[in-house]
């Protein structure tokens, strides 16, 4: 979770009218997760915890986040009121939770807002009717667990979600490998390198079809192995 | 686990004559367990460590309940005896255990028992079989790991499984969201209760397609968090 | 978790006159939880992740139940109001949470009015302050994070605290081996077979001092095996 | 992890000749992971943490085994120079891993060698084109998290993987009930003993279809529980 | 971990000039983790996985952080030229590690360096040693396995350490609770706001020695709870 | 777990007369876990749940393995009479459990046997008494879960024991870093490294308690992080 300091001192609701920039998404949403977190120094994925709700599902969009106390999903209601088209809406807590805080009342509103996800680091419920929406989900549980609505959050400030820094506007990127999350100031270089590095794996992909050497197995890494002291032997049998 | 005191210095097999209500275990199944959770005052609920083993299994029924040592299934043999038509078998461990306690042979006999399914707080086996057989499961593991047949327990005693209390001739309700336990007791009015909240949800859902708000950005509720301290902005560029 | 059915649809305060039988009480923590835990058919043990904030800690005392929502201990403080001198405060949520629910304040009351000890599946915090404190504590979690006062919860009802049914007036008993529950009703018979069990134990451990052998290496127990088809065998060096 | 002693002391990539008897490997995989570890006497079992990738993989072949630290594949790509036809690559850490060890260029590669399958214990990603490939995958994570290519580890040495011991050229087992590990040397003895096992279990599986009794519950077994002490009651109402 | 976009594409070693404000330290250091927390809006907090080597031991001081690969203590080296008296070394890792990344080595130079503390979301070793040293270490594992120093990390950027974000500079308090961190910013006003609550604590205490009520059982919440449908009622002999 | 294949279908005890070599053992006790753990190449070491009862405990010597199935001591009793003075008593199960499987009666004959330590993957109870006595005791868990004596197991097989693979006569070193396997053939080339690496620590600590730099800061190493592209720079005021 965030809001530290005197900023989080009082809960907050902030608009956030600065729209991402839609190239961006789709160009970093076509090269997916993994690509996109090589391309900016592997950082910036949430944790393996957070998993999408049906295979296949895959996201990106810009962050609505909010914070919630655990087991309280009120904060989550007033989110929506955020939401626009394209968004993804990003659910931190303020200590670990796993009860259901999304269930298909909710998911019905994200959806009906046009938003392209929601991640949620908490469970989510009603998974039957979620799997049969065509909005896509990625959470750290599954649960029917109730929740109340009690006590105040707050919505578009930085959080950690699954222990990956998220400000309110960066651009959230989700598919079958987790999901990673672009500040949007980087996300134009961002964008060029994972480009550059998806032509390069595409010229590596055949070289592996055609049986290889893989990257760490041609003549000078293997001759850097050996000058790290690594010997070469035949197995005696045993 | 259970059978504390007095009860527990003794296994025993405990033979339970009194059918479920059948009207009863229908409605509590056609509302799910989301509904009834939240209609029984957020309790009965399994962790979400129990799990379904195939997506979209869903049953409900009387529970036939069996305590077991870990690492030892002779007892899940004894318990199958006890099931009738519509029955849920309940196994719960004495402590942690994921060994593969059920495979295809138990599965096989339980569903020739007319069983409505199986919830078992440890692991499974053959599940590929299972998978292909009718019967639906709950586990919160798979596992290949056999186990013995070398020490008693009981049948039909009150048990904790995966952290909810389950009484023999309770009603399990079990579905994508999980397993939630109904005292037999009390089953008439949640289910009154259930339907209830579901009729209310069915309005809330033609509010939330029409792009809300959910009740927690009602005006009313909005005016709330403002006497609570919370303050709308506008976020500022970074 | 617990309070199912009709019972769980309203969060009542149930006050119990009911004390306890002090010689029972006594005569259990004289014996201490594996002993107890024996006696009773190895049954009403809460799971190893309860332990104790103080390595030595140990009580025993009629459990005072409280149920509360994860992040909020709103109904802690009510539940103090029920406590008299030996008594044991059981705190049990709804779902899991690590949140520091008890710290020097409540803690302070709970000494105060004689309690004989906590046992709490959540977190502590004040750690440094409760260690200086007489209160033997047991916890599944040390955690700074604040709570909430904003939803009720039920006090006296049975709950199922780390894995283990507590009925209020329940007897705890808990020590560095961690904490197990006895039913009032079977209390005289828990502690008889614990007295019975322990005599056992004094003559084994003479036995052990002298070299053994232990009852599973007892000459009837090695032939048991060797019908079980153990072989013995000497090792061959590798 | 493994590579004890004066032997991991330097890394090295030792070569293994000797082929698997594919007569062997078809029959213990036709019989699967569940009889095959309960023939080798319950043994050889990774732990439940390992999972296939896809509902349905199974595959069986000759271990080449590859121990790298944690976060870094270098040694991945050394080991695949060593995969033969029908080949299985086990992939141990030498600390806890979760991160993509194997994406799509690799796993090409291990398919490009005709290997069987893949057993990992730390993550894979690309997740999406590992399911569109033919190549069985279990592994203990998913995730993005790209990893380095700095430090030397060992290839066809002894490891434990997921909690197994794993020596080059047994034979592995894996289906969806998990991985099982087959020494070569006893891999005849146990294909015998789980075919025994599987006849005899064909007959019960008739037996459970006409609704038992389960071994467990024959009249034999029921007379050895009373003998050690369980009772049979009618449940009272409550 | 953090050090999103397009400043995580290239790791840097960033020299920090400006120090904490002393007297702002040695405020929040002697209020501590949970009044500190409390005060900056419940936020803040590590997860309660991070814990002192030794109880009781305490700290406060500037952040420098370190961010890590699995298994690769290089730039903890480099960190340690950035330390001054009184800073807090925080070191943060890519993706989950145990490893025993800090030993006794390193911790003689962090304590010859001056440093306050030293705060890792992964393992120490050599803990003999440390816990006779000086420094006041928190880890979230113990763990003798040796890391590499083979890759690039960076120094003084941000991180999210243990699921709390900190920024380079910021004061970081710890304690028996676990490790809270302060943006320097806003240390002022959190440091005042946590002198008010230690002193309405204070005055509860009194009332808790004298036998409370608890402010959550005060007459007006009662009241609340009333009107929140809590019924009170006498518990039924069982 | 282990004892795969053939040898594993059919449970044995193996008689183990060749004693360790005890100038090798009282060498590697002196020296330590993480000393001994790097000099045979990082490897042998146990997962870090296996912990030391009580801070500062350490011991080394031969291992006498033993197998059992989870919640079944009854092979401890047997495995006792393999026990020889110096002996390290190695506790591993063929599935994850938690049992309190050896107490103080257990323990008092270890010790009586004249054993140097106890290493269980598994619980251990009466642990008062326990941290009473002069045996050093390594566990993965405390629990007063009792066990049964019903289902044979092995005794001196090869076993993994919390991630490490142990055969029997290893030699076994353990401290509050944890507990780390060395096999008997290469003990003597481990000790004989792991003295060289313990006089240069020694050469290295006077360095660092003069303040450094650390070898990763040196100026070679420096160097080489700039060509792997590292930066230095200074942190702009926030």
């Amino acid at each position: 979770m965030i809001g530290q300091g005197e900023d989080a001192m009082r809960p907050v609701v902030m608009h956030n009218p600065r729209p991402a920039d839609q190239q961006l998404v789709a160009g970093l949403h076509e090269l997916g997760v993994a690509t996109v977190h090589e391309a900016q120094g592997r950082s910036g994925l949430m944790h393996p915890g957070m998993r999408p709700l049906l295979d296949g599902a895959a996201c990106a969009g810009r962050a609505v986040t909010v914070l919630v106390p655990p087991g309280d999903n009120w904060m989550i209601h007033v989110a929506c009121e955020e939401l626009r088209t394209g968004d993804v809406l990003v659910v931190a807590c303020t200590s670990a939770c796993t009860d259901g805080m999304v269930g298909d009342l909710l998911a019905t509103l994200v959806a009906a807002k046009g938003a392209a996800g929601l991640v949620i680091d908490a469970g989510v419920r009603d998974v039957r009717q979620l799997r049969l929406m065509r909005l896509p989900i990625w959470s750290t549980a599954i649960s029917a667990q109730g929740t109340v609505k009690a006590t105040p959050g707050s919505v578009n400030v930085p959080v950690v979600c699954a222990g990956a820094l998220v400000q309110p506007g960066d651009i959230v990127v989700a598919d079958d490998d987790g999901v990673v999350v672009v500040p949007s100031a980087s996300a134009g270089a961002v964008l060029e390198a994972a480009r550059e590095r998806a032509a390069r794996e595409e010229q590596a992909r055949a070289r592996m079809q055609a049986g290889g050497p893989a990257l760490g197995a041609s003549p000078a890494m293997l001759q850097r192995l050996r000058e790290l002291g690594v010997a070469w032997n035949e197995l005696e049998p045993r």
